[in-house]
């Protein structure tokens, strides 16, 4: 039926604007070339990631890292690497030329076509992406190479600015306006723009509280923004949080459940980044993020309904308060879990609901937001 | 901050209207009722749920029930999931008065407060929940329990049509006017209304699929309606394609991977429902659907690069063949089913990147649409 239509369409080449990316690119690919010229064997320099090479600064307010780097040399044992680092490099480039996006499972595909260089498993392709983008340190969404995952979703006084790819048409996303549906983020969100009168940012950790809290218009209430994370938020999600918090200086709640999981996976990552992505956290962390979810004082001033402990919880918890540099950096989140290993019980957010469907709402969060002083960093 | 503001909104109770659940449901109260008061001991009757009490007919389009039932009666071993099952018929009238809503989760949170009747896991009230669902043979999403679980996405030449929850107002949803990001399907979609000149409606398995065609604007292209199911598509998702789709009279394209999961998983889920479900079926299948996703034929016509199936896949795929009822019933099915097991081989939508990564849009899904009347049933 609309085949013809399609097919007119595809005909006219978009007006191809490109990327930020392309400047790096080059600069590899030329360092690369000027070796061969001179008959010297090239080589490609990143920054190693992991925990060994981070340090975290409470200035600073996220992950950094400190400088150690990995070299790949071009030798027989590294020749295919060495080759598909470089096809890797010439797909971004192509991305930044065309101005177009791939995923990371199209970006394996594509290999298919690489002859010899081709990948054979996805996680493969996926390193070599990781390494090109610590090697040009820019977030491979500026590249082009998007992510899979969905992000997360938006409920409240909110304006995205965002245009019409096609035409360019600006378009004005009031996030007040979806009723009972909600604006989903999308998978690269670096040239969104936004308005908004909001006096802070709730993030939530699940989609069935965003729902509560989004159906009972509670942003209209508290005059905020929701978002809505579904566990460990995506990176769409947290630099999507981030530039909208930076931009509209806004601080930035999270409402997570009382548990290891909440406050070392979801939290810490959300606030400070990772070890093993450390040439990023600029970009994705949330240094002004704060703790308002539930905390193991809660479990026992809310009377909340708990579980158990299991023993990889608290082995999960120790390491953290070994290990972890953002929790030997807060005095306080150490007391914390030291309350929650001494009383073995974790709480979700949605035990709130023992006291009725909407004390999250007219007691919770009220209380709590009083006092932003007491939350926890 | 916005404390008082939120308290004194939360002082002025909605005004509620009573949800079409609320008879149904106070009709099965009165009969334990009137049974209490005749001194006999009070049952309830509830369809049994499994797939040996379910149909297929083609006419129909869905599994339906063939009406074996099961009775709970009261007796000194039923006594607690008797009373657990009328603090939950309490809790549905509740919300049918109230017209508020539960996710599952905090149903089971609810029930802490329910003393001896309170349950243990929620695997316990999810089950409850079940069967109140079939012995009144609405969907719960009707009663006011609602998914934990995200909604699909979605973009293309639709307005969705919904309303503030507090001031009533319509809201006017224009999925065209998203620019990079998409509309989230909430929750609960019965109310929603839709306005459309699309000319068909494209159910696409991946998160990623779906942000290529939103971003290369296919839906304009192609004067159609894109969702993202993200894998089996949620029951919002499900109720939502299908109300779309019988409200504006539009087919629905289903654009899986080419393998059992989204042969045997997605899309015949997605059509005629499942059988341990089949009470909900007639509101969540779409018997429209027809397959457009990638076929073991596809896999040869477009040379495309494929994973060996597990011994895991085979077995699905022939129990599949000897026991689903929908495979029985189409021969063409069969006939695919049994080319994947000769070929042993699988292949996922974003192969089609092997060409490039706008291949799927210049040339497969043109050249699919060009010949719908040889899409799979």
């Amino acid at each position: 039926m609309s085949t013809k239509k399609a097919d007119e369409a595809q005909a006219k080449p978009k007006a191809a604007k490109a990327k930020s990316s392309l400047a790096p690119i080059l600069g590899v690919a030329q360092m690369v070339y000027d070796k061969i010229e001179k008959q010297k064997a090239p080589e490609l320099s990143m920054p190693l990631r992991s925990l060994q090479n981070v340090k975290y600064n409470e200035k600073v307010g996220y992950f950094e890292l400190v400088g150690k780097t990995k070299e790949r040399h071009l030798s027989a044992s590294t020749v295919k690497t060495f080759a598909q680092t470089l096809h890797m490099l010439s797909l971004a480039k192509e991305l930044a030329v065309t101005n177009d996006e791939a995923t990371k499972r199209e970006a394996y595909y594509i290999s298919k076509n690489w002859g010899e260089a081709k990948f054979n498993e996805q996680p493969e392709s996926d390193t070599v992406m990781d390494d090109i983008e610590a090697m040009l340190m820019i977030n491979r969404e500026v590249i082009g190479f998007v992510p899979e995952e969905k992000g997360g979703e938006i409920a409240g006084n909110l304006i995205v600015i965002d245009k019409d790819v096609e035409t360019g048409e600006t378009l004005r996303i009031d996030c007040t306006k979806f009723g009972s549906g909600a604006y989903s983020i999308p998978s690269k969100v670096e040239d969104l723009k936004f308005e908004t009168k909001a006096k802070f940012l709730l993030a939530i950790e699940t989609a069935g509280m965003f729902q509560r809290l989004s159906k009972q218009n509670y942003w209209k209430k508290a005059n905020c923004i929701l978002v809505s994370m579904g566990g460990v938020p995506t990176r769409a999600t947290r630099r999507f949080i981030r530039r909208l918090a930076d931009d509209m200086k806004l601080p930035v709640y999270v409402f997570t459940d009382g548990d290891p999981y909440g406050y070392l996976n979801i939290y810490r990552t959300l606030k400070v980044g990772s070890g093993n992505a450390a040439h990023i956290n600029k970009y994705f962390c949330v240094p002004q993020a704060t703790f308002l979810g539930v905390t193991p004082q809660d479990i026992i001033d809310y009377k909340l309904p708990t579980h158990p402990l299991k023993d990889i919880d608290i082995k999960r918890t120790k390491d953290g308060m070994k290990n972890d540099p953002f929790i030997q950096n807060y005095k306080q989140w150490d007391k914390a879990l030291n309350q929650m290993i001494t009383m073995k019980v974790r709480a979700e957010q949605q035990a709130l609901a023992k006291w009725g469907l909407n004390f999250v709402i007219d007691k919770y969060l009220p209380d709590k937001i009083a006092n932003t002083s007491k939350f926890l960093q």
